[in-house]
């Protein structure tokens, strides 16, 4: 380990200076900003996601706004998944791909207008590859990074919490969809959404200059209910089968072979990038397919940073993606990215630090 | 402060074991990997670059490999600069544009073969970029990352302690040139490049696996001149005018304000993108420029993570884009990005920590 500090390249988010006070351990970038990953107490983060309330600065997961007479078409043209159906005040889970059918992100995609969205991006440069496309087929959208930063509020107390702030209202909001609200000035989007299946929301904070406001009147109002700082949790995602795009996928995974096909409408039309390449690939089948891998009998210990060789009778079937220790299953599980010559059930064998943990292959999600 | 690790969005180089063992003290991520950017003594790595010999781990300068029938098309077409007379084993620097004109990378270009490049790139997604565009038109390239990792030696010994590794056909290599070299059956490229100003190579490794051992012989050859461990300099890359690609540009700035213009060929075809945009620029005359700025006696201080304010008469007439304390005219300068109504001469107020510094704008490179 070394240190980690901002600088010209890596931008803060609003809510920066509140993590330090909250005593951040730990910062990855993403987006070309710092994330916090840890604040050094791993337990009480999972108990506070699992059983509490928990409060993420989630600022690096950047929205490329586009607008403008073309801006449905475009985002259309960028998604594999069908949005006909989207309305305003709805989001969606989109796959995108590149010519390839390989994944080159997996956006929120929001709907703020007929001709306004936003795509709430994992870590990859989406704002320069949308613009390539837009301007490559001549099309009429302003495509730009706006001041949003959302603050992640995950838990099963999440919902009193900011329905205790905003009003019961938020109670009425469905999977993904969201509605503007504000709070002594402090002008945000709320959604429900969040990269955790323990509930929770998003407020998409629309001023970065609010953001220790914003921050103090969440961890106030959270008392009652133990709130305390967390970051999206390398654990319980995992158990909850959520992909981390760029941490579970390489520079040739397509949708398909990491449980994304029913995000994916091969009927869409051509010019969408990427959709004929999934059609062949789906005609051809996929080569590998992501299940889970829950290790033998290994002690608590800390996640791992590399992709680890999975084995089969003595010959590499594929990676172990991310993993970790499972408080739930006791025992090291992760996702295992694998020939499709294996299935659930099988013995593999994973090559870590030099030496070969037994394991099994399972079903995703682990719950 | 806080630390930073390895995790599989973010990668290490093949000489990541090896500055772990000499010490490093922290990194910044560049391109999805860790570059390490300081050993902790900045006034020994300061020296050594002068003064000596320093060896740097830019293994983050990954390579977008292009190869194919039209592979030469598809470089010129991502590139502003005309590489019609560019000749195999030549490099170029090279800025490329987005469709608006604005700066998106300035890699050196290395031709390998008449239908072989690479792109040395800085921090940012171009082989995505470059994908995007040769599939948009129908252009039959292949586009990969290599397994290629550049070792940089810099300083004014770095001639001789190349020289005595590798023979001394490396001091006719003239700036930006290549050839193919082996030591102990480890492949490389060398190449008269780097990011500084005291001269020396970069050795483009073409085996990752290989990285511990080529760190050790540079190591063991170089005792004799003093040789220790660098990163690229933060300061000396200032007093010599290097410009820092995302640290000093922003999502407007086009390469008439950075001080590329010469480096940009308007009599380039329609297809090259952004050379449309860039005549119009130029037609109109850019907004702002890039100076030097000296700030009056500043005591040695640690570098700056922000753009600061740059006033004149009270007013924003632009940034200071990265700064640090200069030994040699012994006070913080950096880099103005400010109107072209301001000169060389001028004075002006940076804000910085809430407090305003008074300085001087000057010409560029400081030295």
């Amino acid at each position: 380990m070394a240190e980690i500090g901002p600088n010209t390249r890596l931008r803060v988010s609003p809510f920066y200076d509140s993590t330090l006070a909250e005593g951040v351990t730990a910062f990855s970038p993403y987006n070309s900003m710092l994330m916090p990953v840890s604040y050094g107490d791993a337990p009480a983060e999972y108990d506070r996601l699992m059983n509490g309330v928990s409060m993420w600065d989630v600022g690096v997961q950047r929205q490329v706004e586009i607008t403008g007479p073309d801006a449905a078409r475009l985002v259309q043209t960028l998604s594999v998944r069908d949005l006909s159906a989207c309305v305003v005040g709805q989001g969606k889970y989109v796959p995108m791909c590149d010519h390839r059918g390989v994944l080159i992100n997996d956006p929120v995609v929001l709907k703020l207008a007929e001709d306004h969205f936003w795509l709430s991006i994992a870590d990859n440069n989406i704002l320069m590859w949308a613009r390539a496309i837009a301007q490559e087929r001549g099309m009429v959208a302003t495509i730009t990074e706006p001041d949003v930063s959302p603050l992640a509020i995950q838990g099963p107390k999440a919902e009193d919490l900011v329905a205790s702030i905003f009003g019961d209202w938020v109670r009425d909001l469905k999977y993904f969809w969201f509605a503007d609200a504000e709070i002594h000035g402090i002008p945000m989007k709320i959604a429900r959404s969040g990269y955790s299946k323990q509930g929770g929301f998003e407020l998409y904070l629309t001023d970065g200059s609010r953001g220790t406001g914003l921050w103090n009147i969440v961890r106030e109002a959270g008392q009652p209910w133990g709130i305390g700082p967390g970051t999206p949790n390398p654990v319980e995602r995992i158990e909850s089968g959520l992909l981390s795009y760029g941490g579970d996928t390489d520079d040739l995974t397509n949708p398909f072979e990491v449980r994304l096909g029913r995000y994916v409408d091969l009927t869409l039309p051509d010019d969408v990038v990427g959709i004929k390449a999934l059609r062949q690939i789906k005609a051809e089948g996929p080569k590998r397919h992501q299940l889970g891998i829950v290790l033998d009998d290994q002690p608590r210990q800390s996640g791992h940073a590399v992709w680890y060789d999975v084995l089969q009778n003595a010959e590499k079937v594929g990676s172990m993606t991310n993993g970790g220790w499972s408080p739930r299953k006791e025992t090291v599980i992760g996702y295992g990215l694998v020939s499709t010559n294996l299935k659930i059930g099988d013995r593999v064998e994973v090559l870590r630090g030099g030496k070969l943990d037994a394991g099994t292959l399972t079903a995703l999600p682990f719950y």
